[in-house]
This record gives structure tokens, sequence and C-alpha cells, in this order.
């Protein structure tokens, strides 16, 4: 059967991982164009991807290309959303896709017009873990859900000039862990608590924003959360999870390297996290792309929506209101908030 | 050398477990009378305590007695270390000492004015576990302190009776949390926000409490918390402590009773949190009183005391008024701290 | 009810952990006299034990003492057994009973003529996770026994003239594991191969004896097991255990002091094994003597018996005939086996 | 730059994953001809596989194919090795490479007047965990060995025709276990006692094989060490080892699918090992071919040799004998070895 032919527009960080990942790991997509400008066209050819170009329109021109990954830097992404979408291109996007409600509806807007797909790259849906313990909630392994827990701490802070551009913790970091509330609990998030300060590095507090954070949180069925943040853990990338019911609490721990413990007259010693982001969710990151294609091919719905991007950037509103007025904000007062109900 | 003489006020199920604890595994202590409105003179006699009285002025005119051990109803701690306080003796009391700050500070003075020792039952600052964290955390294993996290659940929900008394959630069960921070950061707590709600039995609520509640919290220094309560957890007593810093994670696991672990054909199965309080705490019930009896016979400090139990107890007040009117509280709104140190 | 009254012979290093626990754990039993060549008249009084005499006939001699706990050096124990059984004392002795089956034999039947309960100190039998362990192959928890496994390696090589008295490596230290496999299986060994060296320290080869051992064994069922030991593990007293079956396994792994983990740059840190053994099997060296002392008063039969401590021993002598003459040894080939069954 | 083009000989289960981590995760390869008896040329031509074949001599002739990766059956091996490398192709070859020394040095003589490379498909020397531990051995991380152990438990018995074919489970099973005690730790096997018996399944007893096993391994340095083999463990692929030194003890445990848990009144509830082996080795099974292109692109030698799988071979047949025999035996009864040490 013939692959899927794809355009990745971007070739940063991210971009270079999203066509390794469709080169190797993806067999039902081709990819045909990488767009950058910054492209190295003889990495892209050494991969075996014929055409490297700087301008991403030659990708939205060419009939073959039925999708395209985009990872530009988050304040392009609304309008390559809209460009894509308009030359009829079924789209995977990065998370965040925009910084406010309004340009992320204008994206859904030419998305649903022009009757594409859009797949927001909320990875961790992805994460055999976090799709067990979805799972097992779902299922009602622990009853009635009552609570959520997560830690999502970076290994090492970024420098301060992607801080600049990040939009701020809650829009760059917490972003993911808004998503995962409403992953793992299948429920909108109804009232944020943070409270937030810089303990990592003075500079971020001078730019403006915060390192380390407290979330509090009520889902609409009552149920309590928290999310607990740093830029910079110094031992690596915490991801824990956790969802507490009236039977149970589910737990997600970190995933280690490797199995090697090693007991020596100080103690025993076993791996830190696995580290950074690429490694802990190098599986994840496959598997969404491996949807992705599965949705364009077949039709389906896809796991991680643009709605799912609208409800935690909303989120991220509500949280930096919050911390600046020192108060609990209820989502309803950030936006009214389209009710589409959780993706999973 | 002679034992110090001991006399224990209170033979519920708590003070049952003190007088065993000290007739086992105090060898430095002679429990000579117990008192109780329902004492069962036989099972003293067993234990080989010579008298059980139902009044304890008895206890308080002996002049053997050198030191009392008060579990009775919470309602009357203050007026027993009152009591025992004028009598000249050395106090051990459960916690909490009271549910408002004046009648504390009120048993403060007598015992303040009496020269004697008072010791409050915070039994965690004797777990072996936490106070190597707290070793830890001192030492600056993990740099300076950014956050803390506790989760606090019980296996079930106490009867209502119970509830109704209890002085509510905060007081009765939260209370060893805020005391834990303080241990373990060396820190006052400076800012509560407490979201709470009923998941457990809607008893609970129609009595005016919570059973379920979320509390972040701001430290002295500026580091962040969270405080997970739950009063039923349905798979036994979760008790998890994290310090987290500049350098570092410091986490307390729940204690299992034993080590066995079932590889079946299901999965891989372990022993759930040893339960309830008194099996998780053993080491720590009687290491408290064995500290106690070192001090009394040393006049060296008690490791937690009457100002400690001040200041959680303030934390419970701050995190009753944030729940009420949903917002951030400051532990300096409540009351004029007496800024007296943590006491370690 | 009136306490049994109780005398302890020999007061070494487990000699006065016996009466410790005796005093402080065990409410049932009363030490009146503790006998010892080289005792400490003033710690007997510490404890609140009345009479200590150099001379154990004053213990055989007391009419109100009604058992006895022997822990004396190991070709003692013999003459011991025989004079306290024709005492008319019940008796609770240290293991190795002997060092060869004629004088076991000899102890048993002056315990038999007496009509007294003999317990034997295989400590192990009353730890909790290898109770629950022992439990769930009885109850089939993993189908027919196909495999045992042990791991038993002491934190540091004992001096050298503790090894020139212990018997040699199988008969002090991995008698407890031929124990262990026969309290653990339900099942007698049929035949062991041995081999052992000295990798530790070269004195201990210099006096004759081994200390590093790996021994396959067969059961009577025709189970396989294994056995790892070490007189020093330089990371604590690693004491693991697994029994295999036709559906899963079970596994005991070490008993850690806490369970603070530590994750910093350089990797998670967790609590080496408990040690050394009186800390690891501080709870089982209490459960023995309560177990005895309930024995005692009820008349019902002991946990570990002389028997137990006869198969120990042959299985050992096995051990050493396989080990010097390079070859597997059955059983059979040591003793005419007192088929008892084991106790359990 | 130009990959590196290759031929695979079977295609079978084994021979199928093959291909599919050449052309998925090795870069640096091109699969041109897969042959096969059953070869299914859709399927190939899905992967894109130009060609598929029936003869492999297809693959021999092609001047283009630079290296094969045979995957045959066993008793298929030598014979294709010593076309290959008469063709002057670099050879990959599953294990065992034969069932006795003889035809394995007639294929080394081959492939050494040929000068190409050979490297066998010992998988595990290339998984993280295992690669970690025997760096740390030889970083002397727990100084002099002293002691390995493998647990090495397939999940369910392979069907009897499998059996009938294997060579037996020394050969077919055991045999990955005998490399890793010589690649974890750099020595050679000097003595092997093995005890095997018939728990699993009555059909493999009456083809004349065993599926449960326990080998105790003395290896050069006088280091003392046990396999524990069963064909069928019921709960997984069970895959566990340990280096015991001087200064401590390294141990791998086994992997696990998800890091979930969840906490129920029942107990504790983690994922099962792994399984089946392309799943617990995948990361390994795909390093292993990468290493090998590398090998043939640069000219190193290979991590895992044919000198090694005669090693192997030779413990399989000591380990055979020992159990006809029920008796310990040399390696140096076996054969004389080449002593051309352990690669790493």
């Amino acid at each position: 059967m013939k692959p899927t032919t794809v355009g990745v527009i971007g070739a940063g960080r991210i971009g270079r991982m999203h066509v390794q990942n469709l080169v190797h790991s993806v067999p039902e997509a081709f990819v045909k164009v990488v767009a950058s400008r910054s492209i190295d066209a003889s990495w892209a050819d050494e991969l075996g991807v014929p055409l490297a170009v700087r301008d991403f329109e030659v990708i939205l021109g060419d009939p073959e290309i039925e999708a395209v990954a985009i990872a530009l830097s988050s304040d392009l992404h609304v309008e390559a959303i809209c460009r894509a979408a308009r030359a009829g291109k079924h789209i995977f996007c990065e998370k965040p896709v925009a910084f406010s409600p309004g340009p992320i509806r204008e994206a859904l807007a030419a998305v649903q017009e022009a009757g594409v797909q859009l797949q927001v790259g909320f990875n961790r849906r992805f994460d055999p873990s976090l799709l067990k313990l979805q799972q097992a909630v779902r299922d009602g392994a622990v009853g009635e859900l009552q609570g959520l827990r997560i830690i999502n701490r970076d290994p090492q802070a970024p420098d301060i000039e992607f801080v600049q551009r990040s939009g701020g913790l809650f829009f760059d970091f917490t972003i993911h862990d808004f998503d995962t509330v409403r992953f793992l609990s299948g429920m909108e998030i109804s009232e944020v608590h943070a409270i937030g300060t810089t303990l990592v590095d003075p500079e971020i507090g001078a730019a403006g924003d915060i390192d380390t954070a407290v979330i509090a949180i009520r889902l609409a069925n009552g149920a309590l959360g928290s999310i607990d943040n740093s830029r910079e853990s110094g031992y690596g990338y915490d991801q824990r999870f956790e969802a507490f019911g009236a039977q149970g609490n589910l737990a997600v721990d970190n995933v280690r390297p490797t199995t090697l413990s090693s007991s020596l007259e100080s103690g025993v010693f076993v791996d830190g996290p696995a580290s950074p982001f690429v490694e802990r969710y190098r599986e994840a990151f496959i598997a969404e792309l491996r949807a992705f294609v599965r949705s364009v091919r077949s039709g389906e719905p896809v796991a991680a929506t643009g709605e799912d991007a609208l409800a935690a950037i909303q989120a991220a509103q509500a949280a930096t209101l919050s911390r600046r007025e020192n108060r609990p904000v209820e989502l309803a007062e950030i936006d009214q908030q389209v009710s589409v109900g959780v993706s999973s």
C-alpha cells in the first residue's frame, strides 16, 4: 500500500526529531520535503528525504503531499495551520498552538472549513504508562476519581532566550500537565489556584517568568488535584502521575534507562529518570506520528485535538491570572468554553 | 539506675498503647498508675501497673510520680496540662493540645511557670525514615529547599461520632502534616491555600466537615509545598513525604509489612502500606516516649514542643479560613506568631 | 495470669539479646536467673533479672523455673540440653545444636524421655516475610514447587577465632539456609552438590574453612534449588529468598532500615539491607521466644524442632562431603534419616 | 554516505525481525534481498526490500551485497556461513552456530580464510542494562569478581516440535547464559555442574530433553556462579543477572512494560516482566545489527565473535555431560579450548 506523503515544516530540534521518526519508524509515511530557514540539505539527503527547501510554500503547493507536520516557533503555528488547512493538508502541529484562545479558534475554524485533520503534539497521550493509567481510570479500576497529582520537572532550566520566547512556564511547560489532567481524568478543569516563584534562576524572574509552581486544581466532578513544576530538578526529567479514586490509587513512576542496581557499602544505587524529554518520551513521539498518519489514512478522529489545545491554553491563562492576583480562578471566568468533551 | 516513675492519664486506644509501650519498651520508665474513667484494673495488673484509678488527681498527688502522659479526649488536654504542670509533673501530651491558640498559650504559660518539660505527641518526628529525611535536608543533601510534598490518607474514614468530636480534618488529621512540614523544612509556613470537599462520605459533609483536601503552602524561605489528604484511601495508610531542593529530591515511601513479591500471570503483587497508624508508626510511638523519658531525666529539650503544637494549630486555623473563603491566607493574619523557631 | 519463669544459660552476644527480648517483649515470661561464666550482675539487675550466677546448675535446680534458653558456645549445647531435660525444664536452644547427628540424637532422646519441649533457634522461621512466603507456598499460590533460591551473605567476615570454633561455613552459616529450604518447601532435601572456595580472607582458608559457596540442591519432589553464601558482602546482610512454582515466583527481598530514596544528579540512592542479623531479624528473634513460651504454656508443638536441627545438620554434613569430594551427595548416604516430616 | 547493502538469509520469525530492524532502525544498511524457502514477496515489498528469492545463492552471487544476516534453522548455519565467507560476504549469524565445536571451527576457519567479519547473535551483549553491568564489573565497581547469578526463564514452554529440533535446553536456551557469564565476567568458565529435570512438560522429558535446570559454575579466577533455567515461568520472561564482588553486588532486574503501580485493597500491583524475548530485547536486537553494520563499515572487531560461540557451545557440552553423569565437568575435559579471550 502506498505510503502517505508528508512534508515537515520547521527543522529545529523537534522538527528534526519528527523527520527522523517519520523516516525510521512510521513505515506508512514518506517524507518528501522538509522546509526550514536554516535547513541543511545534506542532513535531509542522508535521511532519504528528497527535497529540502527554505519556504514551506513548496510543501503547501505540492499536490502529492497529503499531510504536514509543523514544528515552527510557537508564534508561527497559527498562520502555518491556517495556510496548510487552506491548501487542503492534514496537519500535525506542535504545542502550544498559540498563547491565547483567539488565534487557536482561528486555526480551528480554518481546519474545520477545510475538512482536514488536526492533531496537536501532546506526546504524553501516547506514552505506554500513561495510556495504561488512563485506561485503568476509564475502566473504573479505582472507582470514582477523587484526585490527580502530577510532578513535572525539567532536568535543567532552559537558557534565558528560550524562556523569553516561551510564553512563560504555564504556557510552555505546564501546558502538558493541564492536558494530562484532562486526558487522565476525562474531565474538564473547573478551577485552578496557582502559586509560583523563582527559585532556580533569578534571570527567569527578571524576564517576568517563574521557574517553580504548585497548582491546585478542581475538576468538573469535584475531584481535587495538584501539579508540581520546576524548570530544574538537578536529577533528571521527573515525570510522575497519580490518579486517586474511591477504591485505590494509580501511580506512574519515572522510567529509568536501565534496571541495574548497585549495592555498595554506601547504599544501593539505581538510575535516575530517563532524560531529557526526547529520551523519556521516545516511544510516545513515534506513536503520536504513527497515530496521526493512521488517522490521515483512515479518517478516524485524532487522539489530541485542537479543542484539547484550546482547553489547555485556557487553563494556562487561568493559572496566569490566578498567580498574578493570588486567588483561585474558575475556568468559566476565562472564556466561554467550547464544551467539546475531552478527546481520548 | 532508678527508673522514672510515670502516670498515664487516659486509657482509650492511644492511652493503652502508651502504657504498653512504656512497660515493654522504655526500660527507664516505670508506670505506677493509670487513670481513666473506664479503666479495667485487671488489664493494668497484667501489664504490671500497680494501680488503676478513675480520678487522675491520684497521679498528680503522688510525689513519686515525676512525669505524666496525657491521652484524654482533645478538649480536656489543656486543663490536664495546666493541673499537671502546677503539680510539678513533666508532661507528654497527645495532639492536638487544643483547637485554638488561646488555650494552648494558657497551657504553655502554666508549663513555663512550673518549669516542667512538655512534649507533644507528634509521633512522625520519631519515625526512622522521616528522621533520615529531615537530617538530609538539614545537612544540605539537596541544597536549598524549594518544595515539600505530603500525601496523608487514612485507610478508612472514622465513624461519624469521631468526626463530630475531632475538630475537623485540618485540626485532627492535617495537623500532623502541618507539623511535618515545619519539622522537615526547619521553617515556618507563611501562607496556605486549602481546597477541600466531601468525596468519601456525605455524612461527613453533613457534619460540616470535609474528607478530602489539597493544601498549597508557602514556606518562609519562599519554597512551595502541597499536602494531599483523604480520610479514606481504600488501600491502607498512605504516608509519603518529599523534600525537593536545588540539587535533588528526597522521598520517603510507604512502609510495607513484608518484602514478599509474587510474580503471577496477572502481574507482580507486593504488600500495601503498613496500616493502621499504630502499625505504621509503631517504632515512632515507642521512640517518642523513650525520648520524652530521656528529656525528663537529662533536662535536655524535647523534640516536639508546645510551641510546635501552637504553630500547627495556627496553620490549621489558616487552612480553615482559607477553605471557607476560598482564598490564600497568610499565617500572619491568624495570630501574632511567637517566633520560637522550629524544634528538631 | 502468672508469667512463665525462665532461666537463661549463656550471656554472650546472643544470650544477652534473648534476655532483653524476654524481659522487654515477652510479657508471658519472667527471667529469674541468668547463668554465665562472665556474667555482669549489674547488667542483669538493670534489666530486672533478680539473679545472675556463674553455674547454670542454679537454674536447673530451681523448681520455679519451667523453661531455659540456652545460648552457650555450640559445643556445649548437647550437654546443657540433656541436663536441662533431666531437670524437667522446657528448652529453647540456639543453633547449631551440635556438629553431627549423633549428639543431636542423644539430646533428642533426653528431651523425649523427659517429655519436655525443645525449640531450636531457627529464627528465620518467625520472620514476617518468610512466614508469608511459606504460607503462600503451602497455599499453592504458585502451584507445585519447582525451585528454591537463597542468597545469604554476611556483612563482614567474622574474626578468625570465631571461624575456628564455628564448625565451618556449612555448619555455622549455611545451616540456616538448609533449614529455610525445608521450612519454605515443606520438603526434605534429597541431594546436595556444594562448591566452595576462599575469596574473602585467606586466613579462613588457612584455617581449613571456606568463605564462599554455591550449593545446588534437589528436593524430595524433584524440585531444584540453589544456595549462595558469602561470609562478607561488603554492603550489608543480604537475605533473599525465592520459591518458584508451576504458576509463578515468590520472592522475599532485603529489608531496608528506612524507605528514604535520594534522587541526585549521580543517581537514586536507597538504604542497603538491614544489618547485622540482630537488626534484620529483630522481630523474628522476639517472635521465636514468644512462640516458645506459648508452646511451653499450651503444650502445643514448637515451630522449630530438634528433628529440624538434625535434618539441617545432615544437610551440612552432606555439603561438607560433597565439597571435599567434588561430587553430588545424596542425603540418604549420610545417615538413615528419621523421617519425621518438616515442622511448620 | 552510501549505506551498506545487505542480504538476509532466512525469513522465519527471527529473520523477519532482523529485516524489519535493518529497514527501520539501521539507517546505514540497505536490505536488497531476502532469501527464504517460504518467502512472501509482498511482505518484502511493503518493507521496501526490492527482491525476495527462494535460493540464497542469489544473495551470495550479488556483488553489490557486502554483508549477510543468517537466520536459518540452526543445523544449516555452518554451511551458510562457509558459503557466505567464500563469497566474501561479512556475516551476522544467529545462535547457536552449531551444536558441537567441530562444525563451528570449520565455520571459523572459512571466515578467517576469507578475511570477513563474523558476528554471532548473542543479543544480550547489546542490552543497555547488561552493558552497564558489564562495564561496572570491568571498571571494578565491586572489586574482584566473586560470583555471578543468572535467572533465565521463558514465559511458556515451546511446542514439542521446536524442542525436538532445538538441540536441547543447554544448546538452545542456556547457551545465552553461558555467553552472558563470559561476557559479564570477562572470564572463561572452568567447571560446570548441571542438574536438570522435567517439571514443566513430561513430553519434553519423553523427547529426551529437560525443562528445568540449575547449573553451578566455576570461573577461571575461582569465582562461583549459578544459572537457573526454566522453559516456563508462568509469569513472563524472567531475565535477571547479578555480579557479586569483594565490594558489592550488581543486579539487573526485569524490565517492565510500564511503570504503573495500582494500590488497591488487595495489595499493590505492577507489570510483570517484558515478554516475550523480542519485546524484552527489542533495543538489543536493533543494537546488535547496528553494531554489526558499523563493524562491517569500519573494520573494527565485532562484539560477539565466532570464538564466543565456540566457548558457549563447549560449556553446553560440558553441562550435558555433567548432567548425564551427575558430576562436575571441567571445561578442559571437553576440548582443547582455543584461548582467544572473551570479546567485549
